[in-house]
């Protein structure tokens, strides 16, 4: 009989995937961690039964957590990326001329798990130069640590267990004295749709230390709801959207799958009945 | 025990609602009809184990269908919408300085049920003294009819049993001849993740009587993969996008909750990933 692995969204709704084939299943120091196949999104990573990523459609969260706020930035060169086990957002991110990116993961399996059943996704992330790896928990690293970065990414899991720190204000305060001048952050932010709380308790967290915050969205077909938030802080001016001739230059051999210039400037624009949930104002542009 | 209603997308993944209670069941002569009330969506209307419309939701559907072709008509003043028994998009349609509103809907159970379970979808569009409602089939009615449409809205179920029709090259070339000079026709055509099939025929059904054709997305969370296609055919030159100035007062007072300039212009920026699943050249824009 199949397997359904069910990922709520809800209380009363959830997306279910028939599971073909068990790759791997274990259990590391932190959580749950298995591999599954499904016949719709290929390999899937599961971590407490929270689906992370498929190989179908993994570089829609990579690409959006990686490249909106590096292309918010003029000239990043060193980056830091708090969890993000599975690599992807380290492969987006290394698509830019860093000098470094540093990446700070709690789980050791899930990297080594990512790598043996899902290796497009970190691609050749891990063993390139610019690569420093750190085994540790973000939390502590981030208080501890006398490195600066232009731009520092939060891909956690859901806030509980090891990630609900990393959701904390003096967590984004530790993170504030960690960057350079004109330096920002971008943490996934949850579902619009059913975690209108989580995004308020980001926005007002990274408050103190960041005071220009906007959330953008965008569809992640693997997540239920699909519908996706980020919220990005920085420290000075409001996120600087680049042109769209700047993200084209920028860009140019990425390969990009999901964003394009104007998707980019339009996952800002939140839709009236998301932003009134946020009680965020609406963010409507005219000069579209 | 809680009832899970099931919403297939793709053979090995689908949305999954819990039934909090069930208003309504019953079958007319052409489907299986329920209302459930869910604690995430609201009350719901599910057609054939399809979930059509949701309390929470239904306007970003309806908003979409109605109201991106009718602002890519400079004035538009007669509609036909073929189905939409919810009467969702007859509601959105009105909003606009019609003369009419002819809506042709084969199911009169449909209209009946969503008027006694979800009177807040159509509101009074079907008490409209511009609304002509006409029970019959659409396909049936679009050959036999003299009168002529500035825009024809098609808000079908999926393409089996009554709505297959609706797909139809035949069906299109008959809209075609109904419409004024420079009118056109949107259709509701499936999910860009797992009915591409769906929407290449579309395109492809249209094209003969339609030579420009523009698909354009949106996010409809009651729906499984949530991304969600629609698609728009002119008789003559491209789709018009109206500029954001025009979409700001032709709307204005429509109490929009999804749909702004900038969330229309980007609906036709197909994400590359989808532009290449369709073999649809990737319609980017420069000029964000």
């Amino acid at each position: 009989m199949t397997e359904w692995l069910q990922d709520m969204g809800g209380p009363s709704f959830a997306q279910i995937y028939a599971v073909s084939a068990e790759l791997f299943r274990g259990r590391s120091d932190f959580q749950e961690i298995r591999v599954v196949r499904n016949q719709d999104f290929g390999v899937m990573l599961i971590l407490d039964d929270a689906v992370q990523t498929t190989e179908r459609d993994e570089f829609i969260y990579h690409e959006m957590l990686a490249h909106v706020p590096l292309l918010a930035h003029p000239s990043p060169r060193r980056v830091l990326i708090v969890g993000g086990g599975d690599g992807g957002l380290l492969e987006e991110a290394l698509k830019h001329p860093l000098e470094a990116a540093v990446m700070v993961e709690i789980d050791r399996q899930v990297i080594e798990v990512t790598r043996r059943f899902l290796p497009d996704v970190p691609r050749g992330a891990f063993e390139d130069p610019r690569t420093h790896l750190v085994i540790a928990d973000g939390i502590r690293f981030m208080t501890e640590t006398a490195e600066r970065f232009d731009v520092i990414l939060v891909d956690s899991t859901d806030p509980k267990g090891p990630a609900l720190g990393l959701f904390a204000e003096s967590f984004y305060a530790a993170a504030r004295r960690r960057l350079t001048p004109g330096g920002l952050i971008a943490v996934q932010s949850g579902s619009p749709l059913y975690q209108q709380d989580l995004i308020r308790m980001v926005r007002t967290n990274l408050q103190p230390a960041f005071p220009r915050i906007a959330t953008y969205l965008a569809s992640v077909p693997t997540y239920p709801g699909v519908l996706w938030s980020f919220t990005l802080g920085t420290i000075g001016d409001a996120p600087r959207l680049p042109a769209a001739a700047e993200v084209v230059r920028r860009t140019a051999g990425f390969g990009l799958q999901y964003l394009t210039p104007l998707i980019l400037r339009a996952a800002f624009e939140l839709p009236p009945f998301i932003a009134r949930d946020l009680g965020i104002p609406a963010q409507w542009t005219d000069s579209a």
